[in-house]
């Protein structure tokens, strides 16, 4: 004996999702019988339209509705700045943290030769492309804090030399409220390097 | 800015879910959308069928996609034993232990007077009737080791006490494989007080 078809298809479609192993999506699925029908009907809905109505924006490759994203298409925004992230949920945190009017460019993958990932596979031409013809003044390069994106930032800014743009990277350091013995003695190394003087 | 509204609901959604929080909810929305068509209909109809296809057995209260459930209609169950547990999932992990061959009755709810549930919110009247009816010779009471499944077992073997019924429940223990310094003293105690003799 076992739950009803459509409870084990509802298991195997949770199972299909990062981090949902067995046990959990056993739990998501009956939690889905306790939800009100007009939530159901919401989340089904949701999940087509996800599919259907989601593109990527053709100038910055953000996630938006349109072919062009909100963002690209806000005329109050300053187009001579563009920040280089992977993913759009990061474009989403940096809007977040309300500080940044620029543009954005999402690249969707981070160079890594062994997972098969090429510098051919991110989105570099177009950034190329964006920075001619807005007579871009500043690149920041806002990927994570790691192998893959270490390359890739170098690999980027390499590309762009001889554009005349001016290119950065977003801070390495301490995040705010972490206690010093939290933190892996590379990044210290770095936040010692990086220190700034306080005026 | 923020993500399309489509994304949005699908985020809201998933914050719906039992253990699902803002970050996870996020993470999950964007995660659907590499998911493959076919799953995303799959996903999408499953939703809905649980709703409309999903009943409860009219005999034991186990979900079911008919009036009465697979386990009640099977001929080659034994009716003289019922297995009393409190939800739909600890029947199939009963079932998945591939040992038990009697029936089930569903309760839903632990008595809990702190939380509103009383006595008369669970489902021991039509348990009666079956045992009863189906002249039953066991009733096994299955519910959580806890405060609140104790006190429901004790409730309802009092109210079946006039029936002649043998009422048993199953056995607190050291779970198979668990060191015995990862288990508490109220079931240690349990475990050495309920020891068995080896033959």
């Amino acid at each position: 004996m076992n739950y009803p078809e459509v409870i084990r298809n509802l298991i195997e479609c949770f199972k299909k999702l990062p981090g949902i192993g067995e046990k959990s999506a056993e739990r998501l699925a009956l939690a889905t019988l306790k939800l009100d029908d007009e939530i159901i009907n919401l989340f089904s809905q949701s999940l087509k339209d996800t599919k259907t109505k989601i593109k990527r924006c053709n100038i910055c490759n953000n996630l938006s509705e349109q072919d062009k994203c909100d963002i690209c298409l806000d005329e109050n925004r300053n187009k001579k700045i563009i920040c280089v992230v992977q993913e759009p949920k990061n474009v989403i945190m940096i809007e977040k943290s309300n500080n940044y009017n620029g543009m954005y460019h999402v690249i969707d993958n981070l160079i890594s030769p062994l997972d098969g990932i090429n510098p051919s596979d991110i989105n570099i031409g177009a950034l190329k492309q964006r920075i001619e013809k807005d007579k871009v003044e500043e690149v920041i390069i806002a990927l994570k804090q790691s192998i893959e994106g270490e390359t890739t930032t170098l690999y980027i800014a390499k590309i762009l030399e001889n554009t005349g743009v001016k290119i950065t990277k977003i801070a390495q350091g301490i995040p705010y409220g972490t206690d010093m013995e939290y933190i892996d003695y590379l990044t210290l190394e770095k936040a010692i390097e990086d220190r700034k003087e306080i005026s």
